[in-house]
């Protein structure tokens, strides 16, 4: 890999060959891919860009830390729908809103940007198995990319996530353990698996290539608004790793002179489970947090990317907003209905703080904003039920029909 | 419209101008939009397409029966990936096998193509309400385009409808009537309540459009694959309109010099719900049938597209096949297990029925089969979880892991 130079230990910046397998540093810190941007900038241009047909994120392959030889996994993932969402923006009062729909991956959540990257480079590890601990769709994106790619995934869930994510787990053939604990339960009992058997390890937790994929909505972000880059990012934050990668994103294009600028991020949490805001804000070490929201794929009571999210929140002069459970329906409420945009509850909490920042002030009334739904909303239906309420139920007669609208063109 | 000559009943030959808000034909039959194809080749060419940046089904506007000026809505529907299923062929003994998944479009299924059209026709109508009857899919196709683009929506649906459908629909904003009867009587009501309240119809029973929109994943199937035409192309049917829209769209390429030859089509029914498989077949007209399938959007005992299906079938000289729930939940099960591609019952129905012909011999071994997956899993996971079992479930310690996996590298 002549572009990429090593991987770095963010909390003892201890270098390390980027291998393939690579995890954490000695020290217990999570470890970050570093590039030759001068090299990427003879691989990578704004022109080269609007002349490739590859719409995929592997468009962005002179970014992301693998092999030449390496094959693209066969899912196509990336370059997913930057909507205008203008009804949303005069509403909530902003100058610009744009929807980033992650939730139109394959595997239907923005984690297939890490799945991807992650079978790749189990390719070059020469692994057959890959497993990982997840809430949902981590272990989703991976057992679909995995399954497209004729590796075999194994993967530990903790006994509450949605029945959805189950559903496509099992459908994609996926070895599935369902554990009757916590993250933190299922993610020991992943890693002492991972050790034992050898397997290619998924955690976002001990993966650095992770947020490499992830880093790829940046890259379109920015693509798909011709390289003007927003004042504004705001989205959802749970183990830290898509935050951590939204940064790396925006800060490689900076780096190889594609874009000009960098946006502030706005870090959302929900207040049930806030142990990264709670951090970024105190200055303090993040403590673990009870894991008190409706929206799960965020319920993270011990982040395993704290420290790289916590950087990105720093060096990207962030915000933080924690919403309640009532806000993250309210905002799946207003998305669908001004953008016909469905997002699962962690995939808007990002929306449901953007529109708390800007009520209580916190970004300036011209802001250009993007917001990014990480999920599908047919992952949680029933969430998306309580939300949205019921239909009106009548029997098959006019009649009926009449009693709910009373007058010609309602 | 300069490239639209006029509509011509599929029955009577009767020829209509192609108004924004023709329905059916004085005889009862639906209508059918004829098109200049001379004047298309000025407008499109394959050179033309190869530049052409709009990934969504509005890049092969010059065949859509739009006017100029009428905005594509905003949702980016079409331009679905089609994937080289290699692993699924070799097992089934095809020579390639390509997966157009359409559960990728934003709301989730193949009627996004026909909603979007749908949406810019009630634009061109003047209209700021759209309504319909549907098991789902289209329901939900139509709510999301309706709600971007700022128009109301109001939805006829069976209350037997999945709950992950209804979710949708709510999210989106529509008005959701839940009908405690068959599709039938859905659809009745439905079309009172248009003529009653003035709204834009967007029933795939009167409405010409719909099929125009639905010939666009054909388009693709094209392009995607080089303009070389496959042998057969698989697909569901439910009401009749997809199938019908799938001939069109080759037979527009075909007409329009960007293809040579046509395709072969494999119509798939559920056994319990067959009735265009069987007029197709006894060359008598289709016959009310009861709707007994899993496969919810394909139970369509008195499908209001017959005619359209029927010739379709006949003229391009297809195959009919009908398959039992156990053979779709196998195919849901083999095409996420080879392919990544998690299809809800009706979604990969036709891929049930390619892998049924292929096993019967009606295929022959050398050929070049599509499968179009219409629309994504998640809109029915219990389905899903019926066919995929249940996970795994332990305590989180190690003792019950090494139960699971005795030895290294599982």
């Amino acid at each position: 890999m002549k572009h990429v130079i090593c991987a770095e230990c963010v909390k003892c910046k201890k270098k390390y060959e980027a291998a393939p397998n690579l995890t954490t540093c000695v020290c217990g810190g999570v470890t970050d891919i570093l590039y030759d941007y001068e090299y990427i900038r003879f691989l990578l241009s704004k022109n080269a860009l609007s002349d490739c047909r590859d719409m995929s994120m592997w468009r962005y392959r002179p970014f992301l830390p693998v092999e030449d030889a390496t094959p693209a996994p066969p899912l196509r993932v990336g370059w997913s729908p930057l909507y205008d969402a203008g009804r949303l923006a005069r509403e909530i009062g902003v100058k610009e809103l744009k929807i980033k729909d992650d939730g139109l991956n394959p595997t239907s959540s923005l984690k297939d940007r890490a799945s991807s990257v992650a079978v790749a480079k189990a390719f070059e590890a020469g692994a057959k198995t890959i497993a990982c601990a997840s809430t949902g769709n981590a272990a989703s994106s991976l057992a679909g990319n995995a399954a497209a790619a004729g590796m075999k995934s194994v993967i530990f869930v903790p006994s509450r996530a949605p029945s959805g994510k189950i559903a496509q787990l099992l459908i994609f053939g996926a070895v599935v353990i369902s554990v009757d604990g916590t993250y933190a339960e299922c993610f020991r009992l992943s890693a002492e698996a991972v050790k034992k058997y050898g397997w290619y390890d998924r955690s976002a937790a001990v993966n650095p290539y992770l947020s490499e994929g992830k880093k790829t909505v940046s890259f379109e972000i920015a693509e798909q608004s011709g390289f003007a880059v927003p004042d504004y990012v705001a989205v959802s934050v749970g183990d830290g790793c898509t935050i951590a990668g939204i940064w790396k994103g925006f800060k490689d294009m900076f780096a190889s002179g594609c874009i000009e600028r960098l946006p502030r991020l706005i870090s959302v949490q929900a207040e049930g489970c806030r142990p990264i805001n709670r951090a970024a804000e105190t200055g303090l070490p993040p403590e673990p947090s009870e894991e008190n929201t409706t929206a799960d794929s965020i319920a993270v009571g011990i982040p395993r990317n704290a420290d790289k999210a916590i950087n990105a929140i720093k060096e990207a002069n962030g915000l933080t907003v924690d919403v309640s459970d009532g806000e993250i329906s309210e905002a799946m409420k207003i998305l669908g209905q001004t953008s016909g945009v469905f997002g699962e509850p962690a995939g808007v909490a990002g929306t449901a703080g953007l529109i708390k920042a800007a009520k209580n002030g916190l970004i300036e009334k011209n802001a250009r904003v993007v917001s990014v739904v990480t999920g599908n909303g047919l992952k949680d239906t029933a969430s998306a039920l309580r939300a949205a309420g019921n239909p009106i139920s009548i029997p098959p007669d006019t009649g009926a029909l009449e009693k709910i609208f009373p007058i010609r063109d309602a």
